[in-house]
């Protein structure tokens, strides 16, 4: 519980299964405080809320040939407010010891390997296109270890247009650029005015951190990360059964066109994962989450700090509503809009 | 700017295209208060959002042979915290005079002729399954009226299976039930045991108004909405096209397995309409905001309060962030931090 932020948080290590796993660990869990007593929100509910979401860290599983500098601080920053925040790099990238395995499911067992030797009996797991390939792997392999999943700009494995990389990909990822960086502006926004100037933005956060900025991975990293793709990718009858196990709370967002991983795979994600819910972003493609950070941040810190109850998805004004109306009407609800706005 | 609620809003009403329109109207606009000085949003802001949702209110429009008291006043109440919001009996349907037209592009005239005779110049405009297709209307025939657009539970002219009722809404409306209005909980809510749980509290809800409760709809109602959507579900080559011109920032939400009008058609709507967010629901079918209705309040309630602004999708938090940040990096963020949580 430090007052780092995204630029500030050293980086860490801890070992496990034979890696030095880097890692910058910040932000805080909510605490109560009567100053917050708005909107109906009665410091019964708060306590729950704490009690449910208190020290659940939330760990971030990066994309293609990222490190933990490749993730926006508006993000990264913007959840910490309300809870801790894990980056890390997996084996084999950047600052991290070891080979990057050519399957997810090895990443997985590594990505939980790490996330146990911090001590870590519950977190809550976001990843990032072939990060939430690793998410899927991790709530798999250690469903009890995963309390809430949100998979951004990702699909399922056997997917669509996921065996190979997309045409767009390829002509993304081959093509060079002045700046190596704007790389990212095809990659994670659209085409249009609107979008590409919100990339722009993006990259000025993201390359605010100077001082123990994560080095770029090497040589060895993306022909890994690629042979892994293929495997996941391949469509077989039945891809999509194993979604039916997943049963924590899922939030599946992604940007409307994303030509990376298409985004049809996120509504197929969806329909499949028992207890998820969809966001879409508008004129979006695979990083919507850096086109609209503060969006992304409230849909994914109100997501995290859901009760879990699944029937009564009611706050508890709510609750005593019910239960009090028939009784006295009128009265009642009028002294609870007084009280509450 | 009433203290009215759900279940005490008298009925009212308005004259226009000769039809005398029955209506609700309460809730009220946001103002600015200290107290609410949390999270960082500072007074500036909080004017804005004011300045640009104040008076601003939401009109409902709603689903086949439904009344003013067919909506959930979990979700009524729950948006009046924030903003006026008007229900009304469309021409012919329940309290309100005249017949049921048989396209929905008369539907969409006498709402807009509706709105402008309470004196509107502009509102926000939420339909919920043909409710949406009304909705939809009033946004291609009045589009300097509608400020924004949330579409529940609906689909665009020509979609998927719409031409028809589908085979699961002809065996649910053909059905008899022993207590009339469960066959709301067949329309609305999923065979789930946690869905239909949420539709008992639904129908408690539902049923709590007993004052000047509307009146069911006459018999001529529903053959003349059917026609209606016979002519709107329709494919044509282009079916879709109209969409592109729907330039309100507009929000679509379903459930994962709507079998009125198939979710597929959320996607749709999003996929064509070209400033559209779009939310799915899990294990919800055509009534979802019904089975989560503190959590579709919460989105519909971010949406509508959102700022206009495409690019700077941040609140002033982060410009300040961005701004300063280069001068005094962890200074200014950790007193953010301070005053923020």
């Amino acid at each position: 519980m430090t007052q780092h932020s995204h630029q500030t948080a050293p980086t860490q290590f801890v070992e496990a299964n034979g890696i030095r796993f880097a890692y910058r660990r910040f932000g805080k869990a909510p605490e109560f405080d009567p100053e917050l007593f708005i909107d109906g929100i009665d410091p019964q509910y708060w306590a729950e809320l704490n009690d449910s979401i208190g020290g659940v860290p939330l760990v971030f599983n990066q994309h293609f040939t990222g490190t933990m500098d490749h993730w926006d601080p508006a993000v990264t920053d913007g959840l910490a407010k309300g809870r801790e925040v894990i980056l890390f790099d997996n084996a084999g990238v950047s600052s991290s010891s070891g080979e990057v395995p050519t399957t997810f499911e090895e990443m997985g067992a590594d990505a939980i390997a790490f996330i146990k030797a911090l001590g870590l009996k519950k977190v809550d797991v976001l990843g990032f296109s072939i990060g939430g390939f690793v998410a899927q792997e991790i709530a798999l392999q250690a469903p009890d270890l995963v309390r809430r999943l949100v998979l951004v700009g990702t699909g399922p494995r056997g997917g669509q247009s996921m065996a190979t990389l997309t045409p767009e990909a390829q002509q993304i990822f081959g093509a060079t650029y002045k700046v190596p960086e704007e790389l990212w502006l095809k990659v994670h926004f659209s085409d249009s005015e609107a979008s590409q100037a919100a990339g722009r933005e993006f990259l000025k956060r993201f390359l605010r951190r100077i001082e123990n900025r994560d080095p770029e991975v090497n040589e060895k990293v993306a022909p890994a990360q690629i042979e892994a793709i293929g495997k996941w990718g391949v469509q077989r009858e039945g891809s999509y059964e194993y979604l039916k196990t997943i049963l924590q709370p899922t939030l599946v967002i992604n940007g409307d066109n994303d030509v990376i991983i298409y985004s049809i795979n996120s509504w197929i994600l969806q329909q499949n994962i028992p207890n998820a819910q969809l966001i879409i972003y508008p004129d979006a493609n695979h990083g919507s989450q850096y086109q609209y950070p503060e969006r992304f941040v409230r849909h994914v810190s109100d997501f995290l700090s859901e009760r879990d109850s699944h029937v009564s998805d009611l706050p508890p004004e709510y609750d005593s509503y019910v239960s009090e109306y028939d009784a006295a009407a009128p009265a009642v609800f009028e002294s609870m809009q007084e009280s509450g706005s």
